[in-house]
């Protein structure tokens, strides 16, 4: 029987690690696909395939509204839905610290299952490695995916064109500011947690309504602010968002004002911008509005034609400033 | 620029993310796929679509004839040539520790970048992720990769039948016996290294002259008394295999005695094991040894009707004794 604590022999190919996935992890991934055991799953795609991976080392790994593995399954079902495809398949592979307790491991892959359900899909297959103590943080999650890209989108930069509006999904720093929160032993109110969420279905809708969106961005390490620039620069346009159209928490400011960082530059995790053409905005906000994740959306600036591949913060006061991209180490191991 | 080491903000989603990816990442990958820099990767796939995914944590990372980079590829390669795959693209998710020196990783990306173009695979997709010095060792690297199942195969442990052929093919613990003298300071003949290589052209020939193989398998981790094991149970029959038919080189031996392993137990990276119906056999061991990763195949075994579930070895002076699945901790951090 598997021990309270994993050990070296789980990870090494032999009778434990055949317990440890009898007992422990087929009970919470299972599914027909996995069950097989194969050296990898077979599964039936068609047409245009959507491919991405993430490897997860947040620190700590349970913290307000979620744990890793909830990043672990969001951020890649994410990864699959902004490139414009239905997240279909997932793997996961677990770096495991020698002495991690198999409580601690349980909790974790009852939650992937659930964002695994939650976003419509199966984990179908995996690998679990342990290292010595002290040769790893407790436990480090890869996940890849593969989904079904949706027929007549075509995501990418390229597409972006002077006049698109921008739009947020929601309030931004949740999810920076719950880590930094647990790092540093501040208090915050219940309401601010993890915003991670997986975003498969509300993508899909806005899709449906407007198949000409230009681009869809998850806005996780690096920010708001990386992700913009990121576009202008590949899109050789300018991006101009207004300070006042920016939804933030109060509470997720204070922390911001207490550590010294810019919300703009912080880690979301069940947030999207999207550049939608005008006469669309109004149509995907809709959509948007409808789905429990993009009950906040708006609108917060636009494409310009000027100041090509830069991004510029149209202050309360009326100055514009220059949105930089972030130099490195905003918050490390956010995600 | 990037230093000579890897730091915390390499990781952070900023403009040093942006650089390594520039200078050391995309130089040493690049392929058009992987050049958009898309959150995910698309690609064209049709019908039966293999996924499987691996971490490799080996210790030490460099080592005779290889290094973690040549593992996580062939590695990923291997596993989708075992589900009868002709394997297309894989992603690369590292994970680093802080002050890892740049110039081991380029080697590192430059091996992967050699053995995915043996493979005939693009790296279309990937992430890296840093945390800080002591937190990890050195590097870690999760492949997860896709292929396409080749049509008319049907691998699977449930069409195993009695009468079967068992096929190995080359010497074994060769990789094993490489990482445990890097480990304990032994030296040995140059002729001695890791098998690592990728062995989708010689599978895919392999199942062309016979559709109706009924398993493939690498004997990694645990070894070919694991894989023989598990195919044993999964199947419901007997395995008999033959110890004089076994190639096992003289130098790995020699480790293995003075060390205390048993070589059926010892990982390897670069074989494979194969169940084929016995009229079929001499037709498939022809191919693999036209193939260099196969030139030493033979026939070790055959499955029986007795002994269901069981592994039995016939020694060289005519007795069987039972190999046992083993219980772990044969050799940790082999991969």
């Amino acid at each position: 029987m598997v021990s309270d604590k994993v050990t070296l022999a789980h990870g090494a190919g032999g009778k434990l690690s055949q317990e440890l996935m009898e007992e422990v992890i087929l009970p919470a991934y299972g599914n027909p696909l996995l069950n097989e055991l194969h050296d990898g799953a077979q599964v039936q795609m068609g047409g245009q395939v959507a491919f991405t991976t993430d490897s997860y080392v947040v620190q700590p790994l349970f913290f307000a509204g979620g744990n890793i593995g909830k990043l672990a399954v969001c951020g890649t079902v994410n990864d699959l839905a902004m490139t414009g495809a239905i997240p279909r398949y997932i793997s996961a592979g677990l770096i495991i610290e020698e002495g991690f307790p198999v409580k601690d491991l349980k909790e974790i892959l009852a939650t992937m299952r659930q964002m695994a359900d939650e976003a419509g899909i199966y984990i179908v297959t995996g690998d679990t490695k342990v290292v010595e103590k002290g040769k790893a943080d407790g436990i480090f999650i890869n996940t890849a995916g593969i989904g079904d890209v949706i027929r007549g989108t075509h995501i990418s930069p390229k597409n972006v064109k002077p006049g698109m509006k921008v739009i947020l999904s929601g309030y931004i720093g949740d999810h920076a500011a719950a880590i930094l929160a647990g790092r540093h032993g501040l208090t915050l109110p219940d309401t601010i947690k993890t915003d991670c969420a997986p975003l498969c279905h509300m993508t899909k809708a806005m899709l449906e309504a407007a198949p000409d969106i230009a681009v869809l961005r998850d806005p996780t390490r690096g920010g708001v602010a990386a992700v913009l620039n990121e576009i202008a620069e590949a899109s050789d346009c300018g991006i101009l968002i207004d300070e006042e159209a920016l939804p933030i928490h109060e509470e997720v400011q204070g922390v911001c004002d207490i550590l010294g960082f810019d919300p703009l530059y912080l880690a979301n995790e069940g947030k999207c911008v999207a550049f939608v053409p005008a006469d669309k905005a109004d149509t995907v906000l809709d959509v948007m509005k409808q789905n429990k994740y993009g009950r906040d959306a708006r609108i917060i600036g636009e494409v310009t034609e000027s100041a090509k591949g830069q991004v510029g913060l149209r202050t309360a006061i009326g100055g514009i400033r220059v949105v930089d991209m972030p130099l490195g180490n905003i918050v490390p191991r956010i995600c």
